[in-house]
């Protein structure tokens, strides 16, 4: 089958980071399905993953993402059959879904929102897993409509893609959201998601969170720069609180600041239950929630920017430059008929 | 009425670590009840305020571990009547329970339990409610018997007050628990509460978990070295796990070492909600639940060490001493009829 591949190099602009191939028909196990693959986004974590790829020699396939038809079933799998249409973030683990097909745990995945195109359900997986996994499972709201009325929730950088998530999954739950954003378009998009109060993150927060009239946050997730926001995120955080972040710290943080609220600081990191294999069906489970939400219309696809020319190693290229340069808002999926070259 | 005072020194040796001296009654807010002490226990937060205090002329009056009888009501206080039999820990932003009185709000408070004497009562309100507020709030257990069948959870320092009730209340809710001790008598003591498991502290631990067919813990609670533990800790944490302490750490910490398993670092401090006036009836609603633990025979006194001949100087001085020593199985009351002379 063909696959696009990326090879060790720092930059997004050379060749080797994205580079049409072959492989194998990918061995499907007893708990996997075998999915052809019609839609993929691209998420920070692959532009990570491509920029600390060091061999020139073996490529990886990236991509964390995907919408598809299961071509083949593993004996251990019920639940699916062939021809159906799913969607799932999948493992970092094992290739991904940079490629015409590929072979993922069944239990990772769910039938894709039926409102939705491709494009629009390939946006949501990573990130809404993240989003539900942090606010639900870390942070301990609940996980039903309205069930954390009066609750104050923070989103320091609303507008990326989990962020753009968090927004509409907190709202339904019934907390008020303050979002982060500093740009008229990411002020506008976050408000759009669902967002009560904008703050500007350019700005100092405390005195625009006291002018909101807001004393302390139940929740704080911290979606941009952990060092940078730490302190203000134990300033404004309630007593027995949960601060949450999805990136990693550059420096020691003050821990200490937290002790006397008895707050939490809570990690989220999606592939941490794939990586361990540790409750993988609870992602299953998740994201059969998440569509039944989109499917409702309650939450939206965060899908802004569709290159529908085929998934092959230029379209993912200029992808991965979209999200490289940190200026997303929304998210960013490459579709069509999967058209890499057969050789690289 | 008389009261035992504390002043700024180092040394509890020194006199005026603990002085007999008097004060008025206690005015008594609309919230608050006037208890009539008559047994008190000593804390790790005793001995640390204690020696944090720097007025040599302007006495503080400690004490956060509590059984009486009501003598006054407050006018918008239910639930209580005058001679009522109560337990509590109180606050620390007000005069604590080393007095013949104290005024203290009755949402933190509840009925003693009727099965325990007042020595074996006043020992458990402090580190009953660290424990279930770091079990059931913070690492999100479930607080009902055997709701956690499966899950293992690691104490660290378990012979101490809040680790003597933790694995209680965790063996009563189903947990699997492992706690450190390194003396005979720690190690008779843990087993005695209810551990399973008994590691060493004072020698490497995962090397004794491997051995003992345990490969990730679900929750870590740390009690005792923060700074010691914390490596140990995150790599012995399931992933989603919940890594709690109630030891302020002195250097950072390294949270890094938590994110791939997207695991959580909870802070637990019972007296965050009384310092911030945030939800106080939840205390007196879990003080509730462990007095009928305890009136069931679920939950037993950790009670080691009773100073019986009357609340006074002298008597509060020993207390302090013991807890000082850092050697402490269970916990230390102080009881009988209030001695303390008429002045300082």
């Amino acid at each position: 089958m063909r696959v696009i591949e990326s090879f060790g190099t720092q930059s997004i602009d050379e060749r080797a980071a994205m580079i049409d191939g072959t492989r194998p028909t990918p061995n499907v196990g007893e708990h996997d399905v075998r999915v052809k693959i019609t839609a993929v986004s691209v998420n920070p974590v692959d532009t990570k993953l491509r920029q600390a790829l060091t061999s020139q020699t073996v490529g990886t396939i990236l991509g964390y993402d995907a919408v598809g038809q299961i071509a083949e079933i593993g004996s251990a799998v019920d639940h699916f059959e062939i021809g159906d249409r799913v969607f799932y973030a999948g493992s970092t683990a094992r290739d991904g879904a940079n490629a015409e097909e590929q072979a993922v745990d069944a239990r990772l995945i769910a039938h894709a929102p039926e409102r939705l195109t491709d494009a629009e359900a390939a946006a949501l997986p990573l990130t809404s897993l993240t989003a539900s996994e942090v606010l639900f499972t870390k942070m301990g709201f609940k996980m039903a409509a309205d069930a954390n009325t009066g609750q104050q929730l923070l989103i320091i950088n609303g507008a990326g893609g989990v962020g753009s998530v968090a927004i509409q999954l907190a709202k339904w739950a019934g907390l008020t959201v303050s979002a982060t954003a500093s740009r008229p378009e990411t002020r506008d998009w976050v408000k759009k998601m669902g967002a009560t109060h904008i703050f500007n993150h350019r700005e100092a927060l405390a005195p625009q969170v006291a002018d909101a009239g807001i004393n302390f946050f139940d929740g704080i997730l911290i979606l941009h720069s952990t060092d940078q926001y730490f302190e203000t995120a134990a300033k404004l955080i309630k007593p027995f609180g949960h601060v949450a972040s999805i990136v990693e710290n550059r420096e020691p943080l003050p821990m200490g600041l937290l002790k006397n609220k008895a707050a939490s600081f809570d990690w989220e990191y999606m592939f941490a239950k794939s990586d361990y294999g540790v409750d993988l069906s609870s992602q299953g489970q998740l994201l059969a929630k998440i569509a039944e939400l989109a499917d409702q219309q309650i939450l939206h696809t965060t899908l802004t920017t569709t290159i529908d020319s085929g998934i092959n190693a230029d379209n993912l290229r200029a992808a991965h430059q979209l999200v490289e340069a940190n200026k997303m808002v929304g998210k960013v999926v490459v579709t069509g008929p999967f058209n890499g070259s057969e050789k690289a």
